[in-house]
């Protein structure tokens, strides 16, 4: 089992972390070495539950705040083991999971074991599958098995958001668009009916769609509506009678899901929409003095989360909830992923000054 | 080995073929008891190569004529065995090959076996892989191996054509239609390039566009252009940096595959457009005297073939080809292929008359 050095630095442990490869599913042996790191640790109680640690405080303060990381990665595409790059005089962390979100995982795991006597009470969360479907999600398994480890007055989720106060998120919907059409020999193109081409105008309305700006509490939340997936087609030689096209909607909070799913439905009027996926967004909810206070200890400058995140499950159970890790969230994913290594020092310094003024 | 009664009628014996399966790729046991069949006959010389088999008279007429069936069929879809059934009062054998085109190689086969001294040499060809890719085509095989077996003054495919005589057969081109674009996060689409929606286009062309009518020698060919796939995406939330529409052109004989790929180009001017199957079609060549006696025998009237058939490689070869067979062609591929008993009779009646009379 590979064995964390919690005494190293937090860039340190964020290239140990990447270097273990922990894709949705295949989470274990990072699991189990946070799980080694933190068990034995006075000041935390841990849980563990598959993939999924809780470590808490439980010292009695007035407050109590939950800080949480997802530990999976998108698949590898050849960007593992990390490397140390030079990009404008800058120097970077470069590798699968240094944006999404292992440096964020590392700046809490570090701090978790050394903030034995934080201002409030903490409870740290690093879960399993956050990449893949929600239901697989640790925290959808946790707050079924053990809702009351979800208890707390503000949340903050580690996800990329360049050091920045990132508050609330955009919600997430996924339909399918389609057509039918009759089968036919191609050969005799008129006896059918081709599913295909009656697609056009689903492309078409996508092509011409402006996507809104929407502001909510002060942040302006930008959304978008894409085709992610189109299928269509039989043989060389038929005429295809069904297509579909999949498409993303991410919408702002100031929507819930049933007003979401009937935005979609008015943009592809006509046709046969099936609503297959969908997560509500969250509020940015910085109203909260909590959270106020915190924006103001990190000195960020609070912003919208376009991607949806976790926060959104702290929101909907009514806990203010921000992002708020190192990486540029517009790498995440991507095979070039990489992160400023001063953006986890600063990450690191910001949550441990919080953490612990008096 | 199933053993093929040549006594019993043709509409016996193409129930009997089609109840012995042969899928492209999956035509031995029907080729074997083909061969069996012919293998024994004074007036017919036998050639096999692989599951296509030659058998030929050696007569010394002025006139050699080829007639030629494939053997194989597209996948069954729970359309075998065979049933009898009655549409509109007239019986029909139901099932996979009834029409394309395993009753145009029962009569053949009986006509094979029975007419030991007809007015011209007969060149009798059953082959396999006519439903597959060209380059598996049994007859493209034999004409790399024994070019010497298609001499002939005229041929006659026993394609479905209503038990009329269909000249000639439309081209046959495929071609993918690429479009290209960014990769990105769906959370922030607007940092990619939707290559789904950038072929929009692509698919507005297609529905607007109208199909030619081109007369060729007296026959009326219809176009088509049809898309028949569509494939695009990455995950459910990545915008895709990929599309591709597979489009089908079937194409008039007056044009050749050089004036087709241009025309297609023009179509999806703008567009990455990549032929990747082009079979150019065969003029009607009724004009030959051979032809006109033939159509003048069998009392049709002759029609254009849409669908492109293997007339095109004789024609391609100089030799007049026509399409002669029972069933109608709109039924090929059809889950409810069948194939009015009378047309069989027809067709083996007009045959035989002609290849007889004196």
């Amino acid at each position: 089992m590979p064995v964390l050095d919690l005494s190293s630095s937090a860039v340190d442990l964020t290239r140990t972390i990447c270097d273990i490869p922990s894709v949705s599913d295949d989470e274990g042996a990072l699991a189990d070495a946070i799980a080694a790191a933190v068990a034995d640790l006075a000041h935390l109680e841990v849980y563990r539950d598959g993939d999924t640690i809780v470590a808490r405080t439980n010292l009695g303060r007035a407050k109590r705040v939950v800080i949480a990381g997802h530990i999976d990665t998108v698949p590898i595409n050849a960007n593992l083991p990390t490397r140390d790059v030079d990009i404008d005089g800058e120097p970077h962390l470069w590798g699968r999971g240094t944006v999404d979100m292992k440096a964020g995982v590392a700046v809490q795991l570090k701090l978790a074991v050394e903030l034995t006597d934080p201002r409030v009470d903490i409870t740290w969360m690093w879960y399993d599958h956050e990449e893949v479907a929600a239901d697989l999600n640790g925290l959808t398994r946790l707050a079924r098995t053990r809702p009351d480890l979800f208890a707390g007055d503000f949340a903050i989720l580690g996800e990329p958001s360049n050091g920045q106060v990132e508050g609330g998120c955009n919600g997430n919907l996924r339909a399918i668009v389609r057509t039918s059409g009759t089968r036919a020999h191609s050969a005799r193109a008129w006896v059918g009916d081709n599913a295909i081409h009656r697609a056009a105008p689903i492309l078409a309305r996508l092509a011409e769609y402006r996507p809104r700006d929407v502001e909510v509490e002060g942040l302006v939340y930008r959304e978008g509506l894409n085709a992610v997936r189109i299928a269509g087609g039989v043989a060389g030689n038929v005429i295809p009678d069904a297509c579909e096209v999949e498409v993303n909607y991410r919408f702002a909070p100031s929507l819930d899901g049933e007003q979401a799913s009937q935005h979609v439905r008015e943009v592809f009027a006509g046709f046969d929409v099936e609503v297959i996926d969908l997560a509500e967004g969250a509020r940015p909810g910085l109203d909260a003095a909590l959270a106020q206070e915190f924006v103001r200890a990190v000195g960020a400058e609070p912003r919208p989360k376009y991607g949806w995140t976790d926060v959104a499950r702290f929101s909907a159970m009514g806990m203010p909830a921000v992002n708020f890790g190192p990486g540029d969230p517009s790498l995440a994913h991507h095979d070039e992923e990489r992160v400023p290594l001063r953006q986890i020092d600063d990450v690191e310094r910001g949550l441990r000054a919080w953490l612990t003024q008096s």
